[in-house]
């Protein structure tokens, strides 16, 4: 009975590897073990990777010229049908790769049961990710370019604008609104350099690397790879089917870049509060509330701020995933996609709304002035304008330590101490004491790289423009 | 202009809160807010929850008995097009609560906008998730019975199995396969026992918080709790709104369950391999390759193992989700939910494959006694023997440890070294060291509370199997 | 020459159980596997549980009176030198059990070598590590009172201060600081009920588990549990030396403990920024700058914020640890100890220091009222006021959006137009309006279970209270 | 009274910030909050950042030329005291920072008073930090180097050597053990690369930041930079005391370096476990029992696999540490360095070990041969045979899937089947098929970059080894 080959796989409903299975697969476990509810998503770079594949084989006599034409007329229709929502997903099917070959073979016969050789779908499912992957990182790259000329476009505005700086969210020191926003362009630009050294080597083809140990066909890696605008090969056979450290390190990268992102969401939260007051949103990036009629909510910024946590929990959900597994493709890696899928979501949208946000800010100066006023802002500033009389640091802070104790107990700041004061805690103070004291003086003493002065700020801002065009 | 009431925020397309608001929300905003996408799994709870509130203001007055049976009739109508696909759902509407209100005061008009007296969607959110948690909590104790049941099963019926006992994968000593499997019992049962306390904490109503400080309406919050089946009241209207415990303390117990169901899946990815070939898995719970026609791969168990990571992930996110909030509520919260969704589907579907899995699982008892027979596993039995006989264990330990260099020199187990060889190494050893020698000597020695001999296996089988009942 | 027993094992700076190896472990591993540096925390738990199993084994028979009075003797001497700092610590015996093993059989010989018996270092780490956790959760659960007792007193005294309550940081409606302070005492009363369900699985006892099988001495392992103070066994042998469960559970519930810390933590942060002004701390909880002599940080609150994260930290160590391990030992679970350690220590240093910070706090009345007056925060008691006289919740709110925007617009508190101003927007408002809008009015009228009225408030406290005591 | 400067702050026990308290801080608190416990590891690169400071600061004429030179002199000795134990560590002066600073005025007097003149210990702490964490990089690459070593020498000397590639655990394809060791140096060169991209964003120097804004004085930094080794500046003050991104990074890079170790682990286990027994460890690497005298545990390699899980942890703290802080400094920030320094131990310890383990590991032949002759490890090779005698990939899949089931019905491998019985399957099978049925057959055939022929393993071992040069 055996002698009579009896393609039960191909049958509809039968897995393509079923010839040694008795039984068929139990439907809950179907369910369960089927990935094309998620993976379909890579479905247009996966018929990339399989023209990719099958021109190859033509170039090297493996398959005929006319199976290559006749899979590239399939895949085209393929690909319209999927398209326009046409195609017939099937869970039988697995997962997308096999969806799409079965559809082939059932398009064009013959030359799509000979596409799957010198491949495996360990293979297959790299490449596809790698691929998918690259583009997604240059849609980042694209969407960090735009809030960061958002940033930079406010830090120019307002590069002379002074707010307090905070350190422990206690009054600390004047700084310009610009240079505060400067910041943050300097955590982007970071995020924006470790997302194309990750690009690197995310952008090396997995595939030759066939089920763990190559193929016995003689295949050309390099020229799939050069086809597919690959910088190079993932080498290693076992190394290139059970490799995720890409889909980690994009994890990582994302986790910290949304890192970043809630910070300026906490910022904004705290500065639209009416307890600071210090920037407006606009009615757009707000909403209100069901019960409170007079609520305006900075919900856009506590949202980035709460989407942080997700992508550090994909991360995490990815380095456990992969930890003590043994070589080389385990099934556990299928769990890969859908963290990774979430981490290039949640940023993608976490940063074009945040362009939008900061775009929109409309600070407001006589909030900020307030709160300048009632800080000590310039203590530091008579610290030094006493070593500069010559007094040491540590008696110098001393003193002012003590004068601000005085101010404190008077109901007042610090600056506005009539001169006969500040003298009863140095007689090194003089007249001249009172430019240090005040808020302009304070700011553009800080004139030295990554200084606070408004001409500091302004030569940073145009330096980050550039690096961006 | 001001004086003729304009209900702009009841018009399509426009919030319900939108009075205050001068522009309309950004699009891409909306998308990026709305959390109708996810949270209509609420819907059903959501309606139960209306109703109940609905009920108590006719009951004390707040609205009239015409009202309240009106809302009757829109939510019947309401439940009904939602189970049969054809509500309209709006991402206009937001969330789940502002689109069925929405529905209802299009179906029955002034009443509709009635329903919302007395409470605000902070307390509202917080009541339907836990409506539904507490459901899904009792699912979950439904499968863990069944997956407990399969395990009590099978240890019933290889109460006497012998198979290796490892620690450090390194044969120790001899167990059965019965006394394994229970095991993951006393994990399972810890697992229930820590859900049904926590179903006491998620059953607790914040209806009546409203949005942060109660309301100002003569509510009856008992009454409500009565009505929907809760033990109580989250009393705290600050603390209820805000908290989101029930959900991380759900995501821990979901986390240290499928770390259990990871170590069972690691054992039968193991023991299907053919290195160890201690058990056989039905074909429906294997699958083939695309590429190597010989596998049968365990991937059910290879998948809980992964899917592990994910709630894990999910733990995290919800913890650093929460962390430094200040009170009350804040728009982060509304990311507990995909988090929680996800940790509740992926712990049930491991639940169901797994109880499947384990029914299916049948022990090989030729490959476990063939490792039990390179493994020197009753080692420790030489040394217990010689103890018996008067030797000081630690002196014992280093008599047997000397007598397996010898075996292992010989490449032969220790119980096969002749009785004169083991007398080598210790005068004291006797002809009735034999005994002591066998596994099944071995496995009935350890007759107390907890040991592998098999009459403690059925013992302990039978006491599970009750608290099953 | 292997007839003569040589032992070995017992020489200076040979491990114990080396009878079977021909090379010494390399130096570097030596320090790398050694766990003494950290475990021996554990000593006097070791101690106890050694002697609970001694007694034991004497009362059956297996060691004589004897050798448990040498045990006994040795062991008092053991303890002695541990706590005077004169026990000889040494890497070579490994570990805590070991080195005091191997110190017991120099002071008093052949009895030492006999303790082991019936045991393995599996079951006695994990006895030891339980009962040091079960006294380490009922420190916590001292401290977690003492910092209930400093909220719920600021909360008695404070029951009817009103301040803004904040939902998403913008004022939403009065509430007392009594009742926010008792937020807290909600969520940490959770932690107290959590704590006290652990403990119960906490206090189960391992030993008589031996390495993983049982042992062939006859045992009586309810006698040891007893005499120890255990609730019960942790019965089956394979998941008595392979369970972390009880160490994941309590980091689970150290993590959320340390989130309700943080939050108030960033509460306090906020509250004492000079933005927000409401609260005062006292100079022993502050620290100041190196070089800003006018700081004033609240740095003890932000660190209780930051040290949230190193819990969970620990806490996703442990998960991540155990996962995938098969049964039963295996090295790994050496890790447990650390993460435990120190979420144990973290939270023990957080409670108290929350304690007295707590108890320090002094609210600013006149900032809280200042907030509570730019913030329209009595606008939902006006939309309350309109539903009483007949309007729909919706519409209502809908009117007094546009109210609020005339405030706005006015640059006013709605609380503060002229009645003829407010009856624009709604014909119903009559004079009685003005008591709706104040303060007292809106705190007064949230009077019902868990609501914000003074009268709620000090109900609240009085009954948390009581549970204290 | 306030008029005579009454340098309080530099008393003994009196922190240097102290001018403006009335309080001294409390006990507890002081604890709680000092870091000296830990920070102190960074003594060495503080007084180098120190002395660098200073020296630019005489260069600029901030502070004299012998102020200077006594700086210079005092640290000597400071740097003396601390290599020799002799340093008067207190934990009254909080801090690594503030202990030398108030030695250094201790030994120097007022010179010492001036070292912290336009500095602050948020841009020192950041500075010590990143010259400390660039150290240990270096340290981590030359470990890297060391493994990498140890597995090319392996991959060289058994590039031939058959063993059983597996995927899910289940014999896939032969693959030499060289070429599997070759993929671990895969993913270490990838550690490698990362590690050397994150120090170029550690090696920037946030030294002129002073607290957040700058400083009023003419400093140089990139003077500083220079003199540091630094490769630029972190020029934003805000960022440059703020930023922990590579702290972040570094953990990340870490926790990948350390699954990949995990894995490794993982392997090793498995494979020194007597059910496969491909590999035998040194003594050197293992441990004993102390209750199983048989014995031999893989315990350096199940404590990688299992350290693996805090370095996840400490990753998992940093990013939550950081989420949600608003600019610039917070004493939250303190929490960095805990972690870090655990992640760098972790890892330079695992990579020490496993260099030493990976060189003493000793494949053994016979035990991989006999686990290639159970799993029809030749069936791809089957199909593939098929494939270029004309059939379809799909249909050879299905003909070697049925022969591989009747080898199983005869308890044989598919290499053993008779030519008859294979030629049922698929007439084109002739007698030229054995060749490929063979092992070394299809090891060979896999001939192409990354395959697993020994010819390419010998050739890509060659590569590393000259990368390694």
């Amino acid at each position: 009975m055996a002698t009579k080959p009896q393609p039960r796989s191909g049958k509809p409903g039968r897995p393509l590897w079923s010839g040694r299975f008795r039984e068929p697969v139990d439907e809950r476990v179907k369910r369960f073990s089927a990935s094309v509810g998620f993976d379909r998503r890579l479905a247009q770079h996966d018929i990339l990777a399989s023209l990719a594949h099958a021109r190859m084989l033509a170039a090297t006599g493996i398959i005929t010229r006319r199976d290559l034409r006749a899979i590239e007329r399939g895949m085209q229709q393929i690909r319209r049908e999927i398209q326009g929502g046409r195609f017939p997903w099937s869970i039988d099917a697995e997962d997308v790769h096999l969806n799409i070959e079965r559809r082939l073979t059932g398009l064009v016969g013959e030359a799509g049961k000979r596409l799957h050789t010198a491949r495996s779908r360990n293979d297959q499912v790299a490449t596809d990710l790698r691929l998918w992957l690259r583009d997604e990182i240059d849609a980042v790259d694209g969407l960090l370019v735009k809030l960061l000329r958002a940033l930079v476009s406010q830090a120019e505005r307002h590069a002379a604008l002074a707010m307090p700086g905070f350190t422990h969210l206690q009054v600390a020191q004047p700084v310009t609104f610009g240079h505060h926003l400067l910041a943050y362009v300097a955590m982007l630009e970071r995020d924006r350099e470790r997302f194309s050294e990750i690009r690197k080597r995310v952008n090396r083809l997995p595939l030759g690397a066939a089920a763990l140990a190559g193929t016995s066909f003689p295949i050309q890696r390099e020229r799939v790879a050069r086809e597919l605008g690959f910088d190079g090969l993932a080498e290693n056979s076992l190394d290139a089917v059970s490799d995720r450290d890409f889909a980690i390190e994009f994890c990582a990268a994302a986790a910290l870049a949304m890192v970043h992102l809630s910070r300026l969401g906490e910022e904004i939260v705290l500065w639209s509060s009416p307890r600071f007051g210090f920037v407006r949103l606009p009615d757009a990036f707000c909403t209100g509330s069901s019960i409170m009629p007079q609520k305006k909510n900075p919900d856009v910024a506590e949202l980035v701020r709460g989407k942080s946590a997700r992508v550090t929990g994909s991360l995490v959900s990815l380095l456990m995933l992969m930890k003590g597994q043994p070589l080389a493709y385990n099934k556990d890696n299928q769990e890969d996609k859908e963290p990774l899928f979430d981490a290039v979501d949640t940023l993608k949208d976490c940063l074009a709304v945040c362009a939008g946000m900061v775009a929109g800010l409309a600070p407001v100066a006589r909030a900020m002035r307030a709160a300048l006023d009632e800080g000590h802002a310039t203590a530091t500033d008579l610290a030094d304008y006493l070593v500069r009389k010559g007094v040491a640091f540590r008696d110098a802070h001393e003193a002012v330590a003590r004068a601000v104790r005085e101010a404190e107990r008077k109901g007042t700041d610090l600056a506005r101490l009539p001169l006969a004061t500040l003298r009863r805690f140095s007689a090194k103070i003089g007249a001249d004491v009172k430019r240090a004291l005040t808020t302009q003086g304070s700011l553009e003493a800080r004139n030295h790289a990554g200084g606070t002065a408004p001409a500091q700020v302004r030569k940073a801002a145009a330096a980050a423009r550039k690096r961006l065009s």
